[in-house]
């Protein structure tokens, strides 16, 4: 039931009626989260693509990065844009729609139909803003685990992402080891290291320091903090590229003129370039959702909830695992996914692991990688035979 | 003339009478800009130490970087904290203040009694504020000259530097070859690097999107863009760490607590870290002057001034040079020292390289360093003797 929208809404238009399918829990269902809060009502918003077999034995899950939602493979419905990952999820694609049933949900915490903070509070009737519970990886797996139940779906033949969707299809491994036939985390870590929990913080700092983002309360006041959200996602966007893709793509190129203007204005390509990503972002974006989104990215230590012993959280697994990483992303380097794949060897797991050449950073896992692409539909097709799939 | 001064001033109390020699020139001598402005009256504020020989022929110019002043060896009368490279300047220091005469100015566009954006413009009686020319790395170098020319110093024994102050040092050796006998730019480059520029400019931003930024005239207003300059600091900061260096000093640690608070609090040490760096930056920087240093390190590109082959720049040089990067340095890496030194090598220079082990970042060059400062030791010393010092 894939789905196509002729008309671009507001990105608060999707808080509470998204433009895609919604899983409703009552407060006799909450999402128990590792905040230690019984969140209910709740509701989780998700896209899928495909047919699930008679046996659902061909479900993939998708997850999301730090900025991503649902919209995986359709046009978007705030931007206008396509799907974020059509490279890999599609008819013919990797992640096949003609031969797999294909599920993707926004986070817990998000802000296109999934509770989170932009959404009402039943207990005060306006939105939570911070007083929505601090989510984390695991909070975000636990209600896709719950949307799984609701579709019938006992287990996954695949779970996939990259980035922070990588962290979750980790989590779903060492959580739901029965539930996962096969795992492909791209460009992730097992735990957000110090430098990254830095640029998070510097960007929620830009966030916070903006007087339109009112403590958190800037809904109910009409106003918005672009301006902090602006900075936060110009920063971020530095480090999801390589310096050498930044001098290739940019340089030291001037923006519409042939010399310097001695002035502030956007001389250079780059700096037109980054404020217009800043401008883009907040128009589909909510900024107590950055917040919320980036401190879970913080706090995911894998190894931590296994008294620091990464190989502790995938002891006994039957799940197949293909790590993949690219030589330029510095935010996400080959030495995490090395990490992660020396535990699943430690624990006696199936794993191969490719790290692929490229000079585009992290965001690589995002673009049309040729080798990416190929080793991804090379692994998804031997795990596909090996569970007896067409 | 070292001096050392028992009161703290206020950063603002700097601009116009500093706790420092001031130089000070009239409209009849202005200062000749890049901007194609002719800067008048002007002054540049510095400190010197130790003492001039007879010959004059035993002074050293120290170049400071981007958020530094003239307070290179002596308490810093804003913060009260030891200057900013005593570990290389000093008696006994490879830069031995009792062998050289020691000056250090603050930088044209600077806040610390140099004239910059918060000094008074004559012909409004306001501060400068935008209205500031925006300045250059050959500004700063030619406002240096006029300075030495007024001191009666016609030749530098050396000029040394790291970051922006490599910057200087480079510009120094191209636009006065004949001034400078040694010259030792650390951990620096000959044009600013598209990534440079970039994390530049989301500081900026910061800056400029904070309301009490007043379009820069928060003086006047009474204001001060204290949370913009913060989260500019903060995220400057982290560009001058190595992962390595971060992930050794904070690691995931907690500040203060045993496990996540689930919230917003500075829960990691780095998060508590980098809040202090910001803080305590606003207490000594002027937010205006961030912008125009920070565009003169852009704009710096000495190649583009010679046809784009850096080694014309250097072209019949007989300066003697030591080039000196950091393996972590990930903001000006080797190979930016290792484009310098090629292009040197192409001009027939005499030239030095050290790339020393360490993996402390950018920040290394500021710090006790024993490789670092034997280098410098050894390259000062050898220079010394071809100049006939004691």
């Amino acid at each position: 039931m894939s789905q196509v929208f002729s008309l671009i809404s507001e990105p608060s238009g999707q808080i509470d009626e998204p433009s895609s399918a919604v899983a409703r829990f009552g407060a006799d269902a909450p999402l128990l989260m590792d905040a230690g809060i019984a969140l209910g009502p709740w509701q989780i918003a998700y896209q899928t693509y495909g047919t699930l077999n008679p046996d659902r034995s061909n479900a993939v899950l998708i997850c999301h990065a730090l900025t991503g939602d649902q919209h995986v493979a359709n046009v978007h419905p705030v931007t206008g844009k396509p799907g974020w990952w059509e490279t890999m999820v599609g008819p013919g694609r990797p992640v096949d729609t003609d031969r797999f049933f294909v599920i993707c949900a926004n986070v817990i915490g998000g802000c296109m139909g999934t509770t989170g903070p932009a959404s009402t509070n039943p207990a005060t009737g306006r939105p939570y803003a911070l007083d929505f519970p601090v989510v984390t990886i695991r909070d975000m797996v636990r209600s896709q685990a719950a949307l799984l139940d609701r579709l019938g779906i006992d287990s996954l033949f695949c779970v996939a992402g990259g980035s922070m969707g990588g962290m979750q299809v980790l989590q779903w491994a060492a959580s739901y080891p029965d539930r996962v036939f096969a795992a492909l985390p791209i460009a992730t870590a097992a735990r957000h290291s110090a430098q990254n929990i830095a640029f998070h913080e510097v960007g929620r700092q830009a966030v916070m320091a903006d007087p339109d983002w009112r403590r958190g309360r800037y809904q109910e006041e009409g106003a918005r903090p672009s301006k902090g959200l602006a900075v936060a996602r110009m920063g971020a966007h530095i480090t999801y590229l390589s310096e050498l893709a930044l001098h290739r793509k940019f340089g030291r190129s001037f923006q519409d003129r042939s010399a310097p203007t001695f002035s502030f204005d956007a001389d250079f390509q780059i700096e037109s370039y980054l404020r217009h990503q800043g401008m883009a972002f907040v128009e589909r974006f909510d900024a107590n959702s950055y917040l919320y989104v980036t401190r879970a990215m913080d706090y995911f230590d894998l190894a931590g909830e296994h008294g620091d012993v990464l190989a502790i959280a995938f002891r006994g697994t039957k799940t197949r695992f293909c790590v993949i990483s690219f030589t330029s992303d510095w935010l996400f380097p080959t030495s995490d996914s090395r990490a992660v794949m020396h535990a699943l060897n430690a624990a006696g797991a199936s794993v191969g692991f490719v790290e692929i050449e490229s000079d585009k950073g992290h965001d690589a896992f995002l673009l049309d990688e040729p080798e990416l692409l190929a080793a991804c539909r090379g692994f998804i097709d031997a795990a596909a035979r090996a569970r007896g799939l067409p």
